[in-house]
């Protein structure tokens, strides 16, 4: 049994994903036993995390704020190599991470945060596609890869932007075959990925 | 790519047993996904954790930091329903945890926090010997229950403990080394089967 104050750390390094009683008291023991350093580090850092990183305010990636009050934008957007009529639209930031490791995308992503998924009560109104509407039309998008996951609510997503960018006149594709049905993006290996965005298709 | 503070701290996870760059990563992105308070109570509990825990000066066990300026000693050794005179040796405090947890142990302990190592250059002068000497000697210990780990280097450490602890006339014990439970025979390793076998008991 962890000391009391060891054992509230255990609890909130429950939260991360996969972490449960057993590893999150590993990581406990482990941290005790080291340098105090590496606790204080790593705590000192976790409590200014949420200051230094933000959304990017055009596509929702992870960004470091580089100057206080000024729009925070992410490398993916500030990159003036990348072309900016093609466009990939992820469910999550995890996802955007995924297809970046694999280097086939040469546009730039939005991020749509959720999926539409009837069964948890998520639908349209819940999505931002009035924020992707305007960043299509003010960038001249020409092309728009959606990537959301081949689960049920990611296909039911690519069909909703479908229909609502139809009237855009954008040329729409999707991630086609090499992704495993029913797995998740970040967890596919590059050249999967890779294939994905190679061998995409009209919707 | 993760932004520069976000990379930072996943570096610092990555110090953690069994965490690798890509777990590293989705534990960051998921706490910046997460309430800010989430990574700021982990983060402020991380920077207190070693004032709060110290080694128990009796055994080496995790313990609370009650008083400031009091002895440190942990739940264990505090615990009066505690047998006084059967101590059980073991490498490190994540030993101790799995045998606490098997709910077998009825003593105390005593955390070596290493085992001899020829090949590591940890030889029998870098072991606690003499306070382990001493714990014995003041609490009347009768019997020693030698639980360091069924490897080269842990029966080493317990031939050595048998010998430095002849002279103190304590019962010294091993403890069993065999087929674990719920296994199969067929895939117990050689080592592991001729132990079981030379260790069999009566029915």
């Amino acid at each position: 049994m962890l000391p009391r104050s060891a054992r509230a750390i255990a609890r909130l390094l429950e939260r991360l994903p996969g972490v449960g009683e057993r590893t999150a008291s590993r990581y406990v023991v482990h941290l005790l036993g080291a340098d105090p350093e590496v606790a204080q580090a790593l705590g000192r850092a976790l409590v200014e995390l949420h200051q230094h990183v933000r959304p990017c305010e055009r596509c929702g990636n992870l960004a470091e704020v580089e100057v206080v009050d000024a729009p925070v934008v992410c490398e993916v957007c500030a990159d003036p190599r990348r072309d900016p009529t093609l466009l990939c639209v992820v469910a999550k930031v995890s996802d955007l991470s995924a297809i970046e490791r694999s280097g086939a995308m040469r546009g730039r992503y939005f991020v749509l945060g959720r999926l539409v998924s009837p069964l948890d009560g998520i639908g349209p109104d819940d999505l931002p596609l009035e924020r992707l509407s305007a960043r299509i039309r003010e960038d001249g998008v020409r092309e728009v890869i959606v990537a959301t996951p081949p689960s049920v609510d990611g296909e039911a997503t690519a069909l909703l932007l479908a229909r609502e960018l139809e009237a855009l006149g954008v040329t729409l594709s999707r991630i086609a075959s090499g992704v495993p049905h029913g797995s998740e993006l970040e967890f596919a290996d590059q050249v999967t990925l890779g294939r994905a965005i190679a061998g995409r298709r009209g919707v």
